[in-house]
């Protein structure tokens, strides 16, 4: 049953981790020994629930946050009129992915609407390291650019750590370097850049008048797009945050306690109603298509929360379509603003 | 009682954070608001306690990883005689701290034990920032230099977080700069240094058999030092973990959960014995010192668990003193020669 019963794969795993861990006598152990072996984190999939009706649950729309665009616009108009400069943002796609062609076909609309100048560089699917790090330097080096994009995932004989480390900290717009993550962990420092889907998350529970501090949080996944950050983030709102992941034991026992759930695991309907606490406020970061052939396209867009329950138990819910999705892109167009008004002292 | 009695503290400052939070009802929001205001954990000591006795409670001391010291040893003779080189450790002194003179002698002694060349900078209290990072940056250069320690804390006057930064990453064997901070967040990432204090407390219950895959992890206090990397390496072991601060409401209710409670508050006494389950095991990471006029010094040294309290329901506990603190320097040692390693490719 949901991570819990992701219980058989990590069990089989976790033995052998413990066998290694245990059988480690000798006088030094390495650091790297301590870290662990990053077992994948494997959830099983939920396919049976039921539907509940409940008037009291408000939704958290995007639309909480539809402002943050014409603000954009609004900025960069003043930008351009003072200094008659624009931010840029470039975008780095390899491969032929439908599904990546799409989401940067998103990306250069939403850069267009706003008045961000965007570049795009389409490498083969057979390209080397070497040409896309080339491919990134020469960002890094343009000063007309201020965000840079690795659209993920590579093909997989790509390095895909070493290829986003070679975006330059003042450019990564994604927030997904390591030192901005250390940033971000680190109270009283401040990251460059602050990751969209986290950035979204607490925005919509700040303006949905949500008060963070001193409230039990539970954020299920670890993503290092989404869970991770907002782990961070949440607690550096003074929330008291338990992280959970597949392999915690009885997930819904750590979550049924928390005031604010946030999901990110990428398995529909996993969170069920009764893995909420009465009055809950529940933000879905899950995005994940379910086959319907009652639906024009043959599928359906979901989130991790079983939402007909959720809503019989929870005080407010971001829907999935229509929630966190649709306002991740406003943050990454944002985060470009502040990397150019950095680069041109513009304030 | 405990955390959950800051609660005056904090409650006055979070009603003016929430207050200005609220008040952001402008178009966009700048990154920075999203942290919150860093406010400060103020955790209220408890001072009433009850003994009782129990035998069932084992103690880890830290003479389970008092082989480590020897190793390092064994591993810099070896090096010595292969390439003719010694690690090396830089320690930085600003003002005449008693306390800081004291741990400085203490790692400059564990190096001349093992064999690391020590190097010591000691500055005045009145000197400048530059000053220091130009002491900073020729160990930076200095190839005999592998580890860099900026004994803290620094005088008011000066900006500790410009000063840690000008540490080299390669050189920054306390393991506080941002990046090692990100990397270790980071599944999948390896960190150039793991924090001292955590790596005990992960070498600790690793070589007392204690499970940590799958266990519910408490983690009480989050400083940079102790508490946070330890929240993020326990979770690295794949441990649900749950951090307690001082905004935690009910802070018993979390940790009378976990399996594992971990604590780095800084406050005597202050983990409880109902504050923890029964058969628990318990890393207490606290040095306080509390006087005591039967005791030579005027003082004796005790952690942040009621020592007296906790032995009748943990089934394992680091006793302080005795536990987490004396091999914490050893860690450092094992960082440096790591970092020596590195820099001359020797395995």
């Amino acid at each position: 049953m949901g991570g819990g019963g992701g219980g058989a794969a990590w069990r089989t795993l976790g033995k052998k981790w413990l066998h290694s861990t245990r059988a480690l006598t000798h006088t030094r152990i390495p650091p790297n020994s301590l870290l662990s072996l990053d077992l994948p984190d494997v959830w099983i999939p939920n396919t049976n629930y039921t539907s509940t009706a409940n008037t009291n649950c408000r939704f958290i729309p995007s639309s909480r946050i539809h402002d943050v665009k014409s603000g954009i616009a609004w900025e960069i108009c003043r930008m351009k009129n003072a200094i008659g400069k624009l931010p840029g943002l470039a975008v780095l796609l390899v491969g032929k992915r439908r599904d990546s062609q799409t989401f940067i076909r998103i990306k250069i609309k939403a850069c267009n609407e706003v008045g961000i100048a965007s570049f795009i560089a389409e490498l083969p699917e057979d390209c080397t390291e070497d040409e896309i790090i080339n491919v990134i330097s020469s960002y890094n080096e343009n000063p007309s650019v201020h965000g840079i994009i690795v659209q993920l995932p590579l093909p997989q004989h790509l390095d895909q750590e070493k290829i986003v480390n070679a975006v330059s900290l003042e450019k990564d717009v994604d927030g997904f370097h390591p030192t901005n993550i250390g940033n971000l962990a680190m109270r009283g420092r401040e990251p460059l850049f602050i990751p969209c889907a986290p950035m979204v998350c607490i925005e919509l529970l700040l303006r949905s008048g949500v008060e963070i501090i001193g409230k039990k949080a539970a954020v299920i996944g670890r993503s290092q797009i989404a869970g991770l950050p907002t782990s961070l983030l949440l607690q550096r709102h003074n929330a008291t945050v338990s992280t959970v992941h597949a392999f915690t034991k009885n997930p819904e026992q750590i979550t049924s306690q928390a005031d604010i759930v946030v999901t990110d695991v990428g398995v529909p309907n996993m969170v069920r109603g009764h893995w909420l606490k009465q009055g809950a406020v529940v933000v879905d970061m899950g995005t994940n298509l379910v086959k319907d052939p009652s639906c024009r396209q043959g599928y359906r867009v979901t989130g991790d929360v079983c939402f007909e329950e959720a809503i019989g138990v929870a005080s407010a819910i971001t829907p999935v379509p229509g929630g966190v999705g649709p306002v991740t892109i406003s943050m990454l167009l944002s985060n470009t603003l502040d990397s150019a008004k950095r680069a041109y002292r513009f304030t």
